[in-house]
């Protein structure tokens, strides 16, 4: 066989495979949209069917040998090829597969779905001790399972590797423990400050199909079309790219804030743009058709959601829009009121409410215990201690009860280690990339003034959208920007901004 | 092998299959009602690997060999045994799965996709002679399938089989002649009448969403159950049975019209019912979890759309509903002029929008024409010679362009020969269960006069749903009426009502 049979052969597989898991997408996203709520069973029972018949495609030895025989072929001499991006990231996700052994990804996944309901359970309870178990056991499949995988410094970098291919944990760790020691300021800052923001007018009624016909101009503007996606309605919201002219959001509308839905909606439409980017009319179906990371996929959506929709002049544009639709609620607030609403910034228990500012704080305290787990530096049923002591450090306040602290997220009993992290990669890389953008753009505040949001949105799919998984994180980051991870492109837009709003 | 592994063996084979056609299920409805338009191709995909997938694991030999050996076991000693059944049907779907040569099934597959295309065009110009070569060739295809499926009879008979499996061409030949000459005379009546109902009634403005939730509560009385369903909008209204606790209907509404999504959900919700009423939580994925024929599924969705929907016994207790709900336009309204106006009768042109008494003339002229397309006594060059002569002689108007007679339909050119029929198969069976129910249930129209509908559907439940595949159409509706197929009920029903609305 030529090398030119090998990788068609090759890439054959790997499209059939990528189309059975984009029908679980659009199942995926029916249970979550409009299934009836008996089908829920029989939709288990499909499910499973189209997942089983993609792993065995896809862990099909004979992709294994094509790789193997694709590796020493020349298409590996230009490595940013499309045919030599494709041959490295599938031999990446088909070690993965293949790797762990069949037994321990069974243990893994009966163990991780019993250790979910124990979780609704005992979070219920704020019953940390019914729990821990339950944690006992996933952490230590999870470092079988690491171990399985094989790493070269620490067992942390293997199961990070499976959201963030390629990052490192060492490097990871540096520009983590210096964000911290900056938020903390900032936030004591923040607290000391002489002005507050008035947060009670997001806290007003905002007529909730007002907010989706908003929301959804709001996502038009941005470049998110209607005609290859859709807006729903889930109670967790999401961003699905099924495929090719075919990628939905969803949100949930909240009818006394307007925040939830409306940054919601940026959000989910940040993440949409990025798979709208992508060019999957030609690749659909291999690495160059993928987002490379989910750290990249989150700085897209912090992006639109902070840096652009928590911006004075995206408001200076939208703001008079959103007073004449919501006028009984806005007819006495200045811009500038509900600019600096929309960035109050309070410390709070729960991550997923966290604003702007706080937010990874809660990241960074979850990243250094699941790191503390997999070294054995720290113990499962230590957990609860180094969680409240970490949040009284960070936050300046004690945590009142699990369900509020080491209890609150489904991830650890999902076995969703080195999963936190990505969020934060994606706040520091939004930072990052912003900075360039403005650097190429010129005034991006007087196109957001302008109601011009297409030019970004070009940047970003020229820069990151198009290159697909062509590079890792690690590298594209240097690519479009020059420089490496870093925290202080971060920490310097929110020094600027929080100092202006709070007047430190 | 014991008889009972490879039987556990062959369910399990149909139970995957059936899951990958209820996944195509999904994707399909989805295509429908709410996949953005830009998806459309990447959709062709998926759908084209499920089908794919399905076909070869259903015509995997190893299935052929477990029949063979399951008909030689115990289980066939009691023919209508759940296992029995699941034999003998799974059986017939495999021979005709396996038995068309692959290149064959090819050639029609290509060749009915262009025809389709060719079709749209031809009707849209009325210009027969450009589609006449497509359907030369469809026909001498379909003839070359019906050779390969094998038959007794004649060739008819094996296409018919596919959606009415079993049905012999001569018995239904008889049944529809008779029927015939009593519809003429029918319409003939209804046309020298002295009544005319006052059409225009149905034909006013009619709010889109109050039909929707005057629709709703109609399905919700027949017992249509918005937990295991939902009702949505398309432009060709369908129902899809996906699979145990999820069946789905839609419908289109027409502002100025009522009768179209009215009647289009209760026909709907009737092949619902069926959907809903089999035990699919033990049978998915096996005959006994199926329908029976696409006849009997008719005669449940025409059951309820005509002889309960169109009674005047529902009318007494939803019309004054429906004149609360459209005041402006009912204020004026009897319940009998209401009862006239959607019973109204008048011979036209197009099919699916033919009155109920003038609806079965128009499939008995394509059953006849398409049976002499597969015997040879009709030549394709002649299609719209006879179809002109024979719409004249049942209609007593002559066909003014084309795409009012022989272009109007998709069917043809999409090869499915031995299709018409299960819709007048439908309408026959309905009236014969219907006076079995009445017979059985003693005064209906006093039930639906009180808004009970649901001893009705337990009676088809009982004695039609519940059965899935057990029994053949042909064998049912002797099951359950104690008689074979017969025109005289349908004529008789339509003799009483008719000779009261006109007053002959």
């Amino acid at each position: 066989m030529s090398a030119e049979q090998a990788y068609q052969d090759l890439i054959t597989r790997t499209k059939n495979v990528s189309l059975l898991h984009s029908c679980e997408g659009v199942l995926g996203w029916d249970e979550r949209t409009y299934m009836p709520k008996a089908g829920s069973k029989f939709r288990a029972d499909q499910l499973g069917l189209l997942s089983v018949l993609a792993h065995e495609k896809f862990t099909d030895p004979k992709i294994g040998e094509l790789l193997s025989e694709l590796e020493q072929s020349d298409y590996m001499k230009d490595a940013t090829s499309v045919e030599a991006v494709n041959i490295r990231e599938t031999r990446h996700s088909y070690d993965k597969a293949t790797k762990p052994p069949s037994d321990l990804v069974e243990a893994l996944t009966k163990t991780t779905t019993l250790a979910q309901g124990e979780w609704v359970t005992a979070r219920a309870n704020n019953d940390f001790k019914s729990f821990l178990p339950w944690l006992e056991k996933v952490v230590e499949l999870s470092k079988q399972k690491a171990e399985a995988y094989g790493y070269e410094d620490e067992p942390y970098d293997s199961l990070l590797d499976d959201y963030e291919p390629g990052a490192k944990t060492k490097e990871i760790v540096e520009v983590f423990a210096n964000l911290r020691t900056e938020l903390v300021t900032l936030l004591e800052k923040i607290q000391n400050a002489p002005n507050k923001p008035n947060v009670s007018i997001v806290e007003r009624k905002y007529d909730v199909e007002l907010q989706r016909i908003f929301g959804g101009s709001v996502a038009q503007a941005m470049g998110f079309s209607f005609d290859e996606g859709r807006l729903d309605v889930t109670t967790h919201p999401f961003c699905s790219g099924m495929g090719p002219g075919d990628t939905r959001i969803t949100t949930r509308y909240n009818p006394n804030r307007v925040n939830d839905a409306l940054f919601g909606i940026m959000h989910e439409a940040g993440h949409a743009l990025y798979e709208m980017g992508i060019d999957k009319e030609t690749h659909f179906g291999t690495p160059m058709g993928n987002s490379t990371s989910l750290g990249i996929h989150e700085s897209q959506s912090r992006m639109w959601e902070n840096q652009v929709g928590r911006s004075k002049s995206f408001w200076k544009y939208f703001f008079p829009q959103a007073q004449r639709m919501f006028k009984d609620t806005l007819g006495d607030v200045t811009v500038d009121e509900f600019y600096g609403a929309i960035n109050d910034v309070a410390p709070s228990y729960i991550r997923v409410e966290a604003d702007e500012a706080t937010y990874n704080l809660h990241i960074l305290l979850r990243s250094e215990l699941e790191r503390g787990l997999m070294t054995g530096e720290i113990k499962p049923v230590n957990i609860r201690e180094e969680w409240n002591d970490r949040f009284k450090k960070y936050f300046g306040m004690g945590v009142d009860k699990d369900s509020n602290g080491c209890l609150q997220d489904v991830h650890w009993s999902a076995g969703l280690f080195g999963y936190f992290p990505t969020y934060t990669l994606g706040n520091l890389y939004s930072a990052q990339f912003f900075n360039k953008a403005k650097t190429d753009l010129g005034d991006v505040d007087a196109q957001f003034e302008s109601g011009d949001y297409i030019q970004i949105r070009e940047w970003l799919r020229t820069n990151i959208h198009q290159h697909g998984a062509r590079y890792r994180a690690t590298d594209l980051v240097k690519v479009v920007t020059g420089d490496a991870l870093d925290h202080k492109p971060l920490i310097a837009y929110m020094n600027e901004k929080y100092g202006e709003i709070y007047g430190f």
